[in-house]
């Protein structure tokens, strides 16, 4: 192969977008991904995997057109010249599988799923191509209690992974609610329908109220908003009593439980849909309070928007609380790390028959971020691995025996594997961050022994020593044992170094 | 979106070779998984990631042509233009990766990789198009030490698995003293020489010896076969005494050891490229022996030949050694489940520079299949979670607080989160495989007590009365305890039915 390519040599790089995981990252997520599968397990959701590829019609709201097939996923076709698309998330997949499956799954069906999913969407800094999501759904079921144990799903495990009470909040909200609100001053809020541009519009502007403030969605409410770069967002259009209407809901979430259900009540009042949904937020208030989840766990939030097309009920987003100063002195918030809602019309698209749902998606890596920031990122304890030094190339067995008994004693352990000298081996094992080193030369094979050096002791010799000379003499953190004792000898330089 | 696609539902299926996993399965998969980890980590490798995506063109021999840029691989083009295509192996993007990141990663590099890999391939049964390997791979050495750990490695991996001593055997080969074999019968090993196409067809009859014999490989290495249904291949049109050489190298893998090495040595004295080959398959030899694996887990076979294009050296595969019965008495061998080598070329082809490499690749699905019909694919223990019956839908908190203590208490458990009666909760609880059911009615409710149902128990008891008044009066296996014993009653039929 290396001869067919001698003239052009293909260039080593990734796809824009694309990124690579080493050992520190990926011990880190699987430690995130068991805890979260934990809590998971724990609330009796099953696991579920479907593969990469759907049909492109299957996918739903992504169906290609003729000239950009790819636009937001990624989309070819197959021999049969039809399309499939890599998954988007993992929600789309398990409204196919359940419709698929109708008759056979149980009713609710409370999958949980992870897995990569595929964005075909313009790269940017820190913003991927692909990427891990951990979803849990309860599939077919118009109970709101099952709603309620997604928002507590959601707190256990924000707490399982390593966040403290008071760190996060998840906060809830209900689509009937904010549309209750809209309709009572005369919005039409069919998605489909003539004024569906200026209800999202709305939305658009109270799911600001966060960044902008009051004062900020009153303009986007109004005639509209120039932000400090000197943008214009052309507001929604409306007259001061219908904004004053609007921001007296999205400011009712400073009040708290039954003043704030009141607000939100003379707010609602005679209005169907409005009053449905604040029922619903009812019960997932008085049902999550039930089980122990206090408000700085799991709160009411008239502001929760979230995506804007899909969602038919309550809609939760996960938010950590906290801020962090980075190296420059700037205030970081990581705001939203997973959301959800219920979704009735998804498996209904398949089938006609009604599949209401509900479900949760945890975005791993800003959660990955997070926990690195706060110095929890921990991955389990595996120390590097000892590595055995070559002294003898004509001799190899005899290395490679040592490996195997410490392996066998459970240590994790290499024998250097290159063709080089004792310096370039030495540096190999500080690169690999080997706590320790063992040798056997010639010396010690005929007093049958091996030498240990213990790598992290010797460094924090080397700080105090001031010459080679002295070293030599010293040679702090090396000693000898007999060749039986070499796996204990090891397990106790481990041990010393463990914490 | 319901409404948009009411006239033309879109079918939920996959597209072909595509499948779903449901929990079993992922649970088996899972837990092997972890094994195969734990002992790749014991070996000192590290994991290492790769997104699914790279250019086509690091993806080497499958560049697609302007006709069908799908041969092979998924392939589609990025806003540039540039072809992407999904990995088909683990193997490519490791290359890219070294070559990428030459520099700054410890040489040797020593990485495990776990993922899915996609192959456009026409699917058919049990050959699917996305599939999951696991890989390790030491980059960088030329030394032979690295495929003796690699095959010492396979070993140790499928006894973690489950397999025992016999029902295994890592068989290892050398292609240079194969090659050396071909070049002193006058046949040109060049793999881009004239006779190229002679010598794949030689290499293609060798490999065939498991199942045609050597009367069958001595057909195809002559004029040509013909098989049981009369379809005929054409041979490499040698002469009986070249074949006799090729077929005394092939049977001399009945020989064991010392005596083998002897008869391949004769072979190909003489012959630098075979005696290399030999020198180093004796090294490796010599390597696992030292290391305590004997003939019946690592063993020298001359007639393996593997991957026609890519091996540069050592090859290995591991075969499943035992033969199985299915239901309709036919005699079943599982065959190849991993097997890999050694390419020199790889990173070279994107550096210029040689980065030697040695690496195996396990086919995890098989291995599943093979636990599966030995009865040992056996996934954690993890019971069906305890089902809380919901009895009073107007006082679903009363219900939850029953769950939220089980689940404090290390409990996997939930509440029923349909909207149905008694009836059809317990056909869910059923359907779920739940150990026991907990009840809390009014009269439970007044006597402080809950109900608890153990279903296996039940179905057990169920078998030997004969009548539903019988049953009425007996209610077997449903027990009430007071309140505060629902944790530690729930815990003891959990343990009763834990084995």
């Amino acid at each position: 192969m290396a001869k067919k390519n001698k003239i052009k040599r293909p260039l080593a790089r990734l796809p824009k977008g694309f990124r690579d995981f080493e050992a520190l990252e990926i011990r880190g997520l699987k430690a995130m991904l068991t805890k979260i599968e934990q809590v998971y397990e724990s609330y009796g959701f099953e696991p579920l995997e479907t593969p990469a590829f759907e049909f492109t019609d299957a996918l739903g709201k992504f169906l290609p057109d003729q000239d950009r097939p790819n636009a937001g996923v990624f989309s070819l076709q197959d021999e049969d010249d039809q399309w499939m698309s890599l998954r988007y998330d993992l929600t789309a997949p398990l409204a196919r599988y359940v419709a698929q499956n109708f008759d056979t799954v149980p009713k609710p069906f409370r999958r949980y799923a992870t897995g990569t999913v595929w964005r075909n969407e313009k790269p940017g800094p820190g913003r991927f191509r692909q990427f891990t999501q951990f979803d849990a759904d309860t599939v077919g079921t118009e109970s709101i209690a099952a709603d309620a144990e997604i928002c507590m799903l959601a707190a256990e495990t924000l707490e399982a992974l390593g966040f403290e009470r008071g760190e996060y909040r998840i906060r809830v909200n209900n689509r009937k609610l904010l549309d209750g609100v809209l309709e009572s001053i005369g919005i039409d809020v069919d998605p489909d329908g003539a004024a569906a541009e200026q209800r999202l519009t709305v939305l658009r502007a109270v799911d600001k109220l966060d960044r902008l403030g009051v004062e900020g969605v009153t303009m986007l409410l109004g005639d509209g908003r120039k932000d400090a770069s000197g943008d214009f967002t052309k507001g929604a259009g409306l007259e001061a009593e219908r904004i004053a209407r609007i921001v007296e809901f999205v400011s009712a979430g400073e009040a708290v439980g039954g003043t704030l259900f009141d607000t939100l009540g003379g707010l609602v009042t005679g209005n169907a849909r409005g009053e449905a949904g604040l029922a619903e937020l009812q019960k997932i208030y008085s049902l999550v309070r039930a089980a122990g989840f206090d408000e700085d766990r799991i709160a009411i939030d008239p502001t929760i928007v979230r995506g804007l097309d899909y969602y038919t009920g309550p809609v939760f987003e996960a938010e950590l609380t906290f801020e962090i100063t980075d190296d420059d002195g700037q205030k970081i918030q990581f705001g939203s790390v997973g959301g959800g809602g219920r979704y009735d019309d998804l498996v209904a698209r398949f089938t006609g028959r009604p599949a209401p749902a509900t479900g949760f998606s945890i975005g791993v890596s800003r959660l990955q971020a997070a926990l690195q920031v706060l110095g929890r990122a921990t991955g389990p304890a595996v120390h590097a691995p000892v590595v055995v030094m070559v002294m003898d190339y004509d001799d190899l067995p005899r290395h490679q025996a040592l490996v195997s008994r410490l392996r066998a004693a459970g240590v994790r352990a290499e024998m250097y594997l290159g063709t080089s000298g004792l310096k370039a081996q030495m540096k190999y094992a500080d690169k690999r961050g080997a706590p320790c080193v063992v040798i056997q030369g010639e010396d010690e094979v005929a007093k049958g022994e091996v030498q240990i050096k213990d790598l992290i002791e010797g460094a924090k010799a080397a700080q105090s020593i001031k010459d080679n000379a002295e070293w030599k003499e010293v040679r702090p953190a090396q000693f000898s044992v007999p060749v039986e004792s070499l796996e204990r000898a090891v397990q106790d330089v481990l041990s010393r170094h463990s914490d």
